[in-house]
């Protein structure tokens, strides 16, 4: 398979339109090739839950072991007890927030290690597999493509970005500061020894990264626009458009998630973002190359060791 | 000179100290190789103006030709007429404030194009030098050699991001995306044909970048704590003592402008930013690697081709 581009995307359209773009840029400076990928349903499965959430669901776990009293909270409550009516009724953004909130006060380093320490026991509950499993292997072989074309690519999620920046290297050879999510705000303290230190507060800084917030957030901590943006939902569809408005021309990729055989068959809206639009719709209407799981990816998750 | 480490420093305890330190760190993993340098004051000239202030003060002198009412106001006024007395009672934030609001609207493009006209015809006052022979010829030799070392090298300033991320690429080497600053806020919108754009706004997202929140936003927006940190101000010191309290051991360098004859002498608090101790004396206490530009520097500037 040596030399052979994108080796597990069905030859078609779609995969003749990422090609035939990338073959077509030769003319338009390095430093404006940049290229932002969603995350959770874009690089990996976000089904049946966000990795993330059950991340924060599991910590929520653990802690109430030991201190009954965090089931009291309305937010906590309706996690715990897997009420799914009390959880829309609440939303998904009051409950992530109540979430981050387990880690108030801990340091950047202190919530690195709890990361880590999901990531290494953690199995999918219906696929079985560890993280580096979940994600999708054309997708892995396409940020591979954009790199050997010269392209930065960062990572955008509406999730947490230091949960995000944790796995990013190891799953996508990310950088950290490559990725742009939610970010929780820090205050700045001192140690026993008076040497300064982080801890993380309840508070956001900026905006829940989704829809039109994923762009200006981009540009904020990025500093560029995309030439090419893939995204999955409608918390994507400002950014997608964004890139799309390049001035070299740009190029928007929506994953559709339409395989239940291999993996999940839904209409992604994001959980605390919707549109009355569906986003194949729009995707339709304004021209992106939408990918279908079924069609068009001879592979879904990578071959495990 | 080919091999040469730091061939414009001089031999004495400060090279010895970095390139000691360097030649320390080979078990240290590549990813926790991180180093935040300063910009004004560390990287380039910062006297008898910040390059930022006189691209802001060009843009305020033009406007005002055009709109004579602008002059009313008091923190336009004190700049217009240089009374630098009325520009202490107001401060250089909210100076720097109502010089960011002239490019309220405006979207990032439109900006970057005005840094670049700016740039491009910009000559400093007393050494009338165009901004690339504004660096300090040694330290663009150090960003090498962190490079070199496998080093992430990332850009901090007090002043505006997206300035400081038109230049850097070009100066430093290092990409839009490992620049912070103090960020101006952006506001969604779209153009005639319904496309996705940014418009600048008079808010900023988080603080001033100095200080304690040069550490909190550094976290924020790169993910990684620094290993090494140069700057030249008291609005460095919380990021130089976090660089030393690092985990693998760090390595804090200031930058001392002691030399008169070849750039300026005088002892750095940043305008926004007054420390009760000098920052010269903070080093002296903490054990920091100080550059004495006099003494350190076997040349300050690069040669002009």
């Amino acid at each position: 398979m040596t030399g052979e581009r994108l080796p597990s995307w069905r030859p078609g359209p779609t995969r003749d339109a990422i090609i035939g773009y990338l073959d077509g840029i030769g003319h338009v400076p390095v430093e404006d090739r940049v290229a932002y990928i969603d995350n959770d349903g874009t690089l990996w499965c976000e089904r049946p839950h966000y990795v993330q959430l059950d991340f924060f669901v599991d910590a929520l776990r653990r802690r109430s072991s030991d201190d009954a009293s965090l089931a009291e909270r309305p937010e906590f409550a309706a996690v715990l007890n897997g009420d799914s009516v009390a959880m829309g009724e609440i939303g998904l953004a009051e409950i992530a927030a109540a979430l981050a909130g387990l880690f108030d006060g801990r340091t950047p380093d202190e919530f690195a290690a709890a990361v880590d320490t999901f990531v290494d026991r953690y199995r999918h509950p219906t696929l079985e597999a560890p993280v580096g499993s979940l994600v999708y292997q054309p997708m892995l072989e396409l940020l591979d493509e954009l790199r050997a074309c010269d392209f930065t690519v960062g990572i955008v999620s509406a999730g947490g970005t230091e949960f995000v920046r944790r796995v990013s290297p190891r799953l996508y050879d990310v950088p950290p500061e490559l990725v742009v999510g939610t970010l929780i705000g820090y205050e700045f303290a001192r140690d026993d020894d008076d040497r300064p230190m982080l801890r993380r507060t309840v508070s956001l800084m900026g905006d829940a990264n989704e829809g039109e917030a994923k762009v200006a957030h981009i540009q904020a901590q990025l500093g560029r626009a995309p030439m090419i943006a893939a995204g999955n939902s409608g918390g994507d569809r400002e950014m997608l458009e964004w890139a799309q408005a390049n001035a070299h021309g740009g190029l928007a990729i929506l994953v559709d998630h339409d395989d239940a055989a291999r993996e999940f068959a839904y209409e992604s809206a994001a959980a605390t973002f919707q549109d009355a639009e569906p986003i194949t719709a729009v995707a339709d209407r304004l021209g992106w190359a939408t990918v279908s799981m079924a069609r068009d990816w001879e592979t879904v998750f990578p071959q495990r060791a």
